[in-house]
């Protein structure tokens, strides 16, 4: 058995599923170029809800019975959920499962929420303790700016190196045994922090934590990048993106043919006024569900490496003059064939 | 095979020793029942830095470094963290992890955070993806009624169901194999709200939940309270206490024999004006470290049923007018012997 490969990678030994995906999202996502890919694209930000922390839970919340229902399981089927968001203590999540009695793993990554998830709940499969792990992540684009930056009604103008918060939410049913595709090794990220103070440019603050794990794993997993058909860091946009395709020059490797980023693919940077790209909790959730995972299905892909990206800051840490930590999570996901 | 028990319970197939436990305090903590028990008590509550929040940081990475030290084991030696705290975004783990270059999965369970960590700590472990993983938990009183309360400075006087939050943090290595104290078997729980909006009494907010996770694991486990010389909630008080003997007793189960709080036994509610009693996710790692883990060390106890206890609302769900959700995991510790 030897299962761990070095020090931050798993291969798993079971089959671990991705039984379904469920991607829900509001309006501007909806207009972008995976618009007519997601199971649901909602106009109301707030879903009939009172607030936006409210409609961000239940972003989460359609996610999670949607991802649950395509996997013709209810919740009695469902022998763990591990989820995140990015609201201070995490109430998206905590607050969804009020209404979903079943055994709750809370996780916080910032925007890595996805790839952590899709670890522990590939460890908890692995490992023989579950049949189903619902995962689950959030984010939304009013409560995440008012939360962490600035209050909407004020207007700020948003310099290029910002990205644009995702609101919606992705889950995916993880299953041991089934058909594929299958979540075949995770390389789980360290705390990275290279001194970027930015809290508008959190693609730099990012992009070394992603550039570690994506060099670790494929250390560590004896690849090279062509191995994957598609690369696909979480939320660094545009600026991250070229941070993350210098710094693994540096390393000897040349990713530009099959590298992306999930916040490059969800808007639409010409006409959506989205500068550097998308972010959040959802980024890397709703595009793998809505772009990676059909053509995983299909064998149009093979083999992605998903790389979910998290900014472990807050505003007090800000105002206190504090660098923002990042973190990335790497998720192996090949087709049935592959 | 039949290591998972019923819907929220495991019983682990391998040893998991719990390798050894470290508590790191403030003064009022050291000046309670427990003060000389502690590994350190330190007078000045930010730790020689500029903030609460990065006093509550340095509380983390010192009880992280006394974990690791006391099992003799380096960095390198370290597989994972898994950890949380109380911070906007899980700061105070992040922010240490910057120092420690270790695979790291953040968790968020609120005050529940030592439970959740012993639990995913021990999955980990027991399904072979890791020899040794550090787990740990930190609060700040200063910093926690900052954040979710009123400014300190304000001087607001605190009704008798509130708790105090304790200053310090707690963390214990886990590895595979070993002699023991072991985790013998893990009940996640689910969340529960009942409806407290009170944030001043946290103790009734968590109480159901913690009555909901000691009744499945007793239930899931097959045994009566009897089973366990000690079994200890995170941090309910007195408040939250009897409400859970009350819960209890209304399925059946009478706790009152060997049933505590560890925000009870943490401060001397007579002298240390600590109203409920103590609370944060340091509380039951902590008390765990300093109380009960010697004890199991040294046999003078067998089996401890700890339930660490987390309250999942924040500020701004306060004022929606929301509901605290709870959560309580349950985690079996066995001296060697038992």
């Amino acid at each position: 058995m030897n299962k761990n490969l070095g020090r931050q990678s798993v291969a798993f030994e079971n089959c671990i599923t991705v039984t379904s995906v469920a991607s829900v999202v509001g309006k501007k996502e909806g207009e972008g170029p995976l618009g007519a890919r997601f199971d649901e694209v909602h106009e109301d930000a707030m879903l009939g809800k009172k607030s936006w922390e409210q409609g961000e839970a239940e972003f989460l919340k359609k996610a999670l019975e949607k991802a649950a229902e395509k996997a013709s399981l209810t919740q009695a089927d469902i022998d763990y959920v591990v989820a995140g968001d990015l609201m201070n203590q995490s109430t998206s999540s905590s607050f969804v499962l009020r209404d979903m009695p079943v055994p709750f793993f809370g996780i916080f990554g910032a925007c890595s929420a996805f790839g952590e998830g899709l670890g522990l709940g590939s460890v908890i499969l692995d490992g023989g303790f579950a049949r189903h792990v619902l995962v689950g992540a959030a984010s939304h684009f009013c409560a995440a700016e008012k939360q962490f930056r600035f209050p909407l009604e004020l207007g700020g103008q948003r310099p290029l190196t910002a990205t644009w918060t995702v609101t919606g939410a992705g889950a995916a049913v993880l299953s041991l045994g089934g058909e594929g595709p299958y979540v075949r090794g995770i390389t789980t990220g360290k705390i990275i922090d290279m001194g970027v103070k930015d809290m508008a440019n959190m693609g730099a603050a990012m992009a070394p934590a992603a550039a570690d794990t994506m060099a670790a794993h494929l250390r560590e997993f004896g690849r090279s990048p062509g191995y994957y058909d598609v690369i696909a860091t979480g939320d660094l946009g545009y600026v991250g993106r070229e941070l993350v395709v210098e710094l693994m020059a540096e390393q000897g490797y040349d990713i530009r043919a099959n590298y992306t980023d999930c916040g490059i693919e969800i808007y639409d940077q010409q006409t959506q006024d989205t500068h550097s790209g998308g972010s959040g909790c959802a980024c890397s959730a709703v595009t793998f569900a809505a772009m990676y995972y059909p053509k995983l299905v299909s064998g149009e892909l093979r083999r992605v490496l998903l790389i979910p990206t998290g900014a472990l800051g807050n505003q007090t840490t800000a105002l206190q003059g504090e660098s923002i930590p990042g973190i990335a999570h790497a998720v192996v996901i090949e087709s049935a064939g592959a």
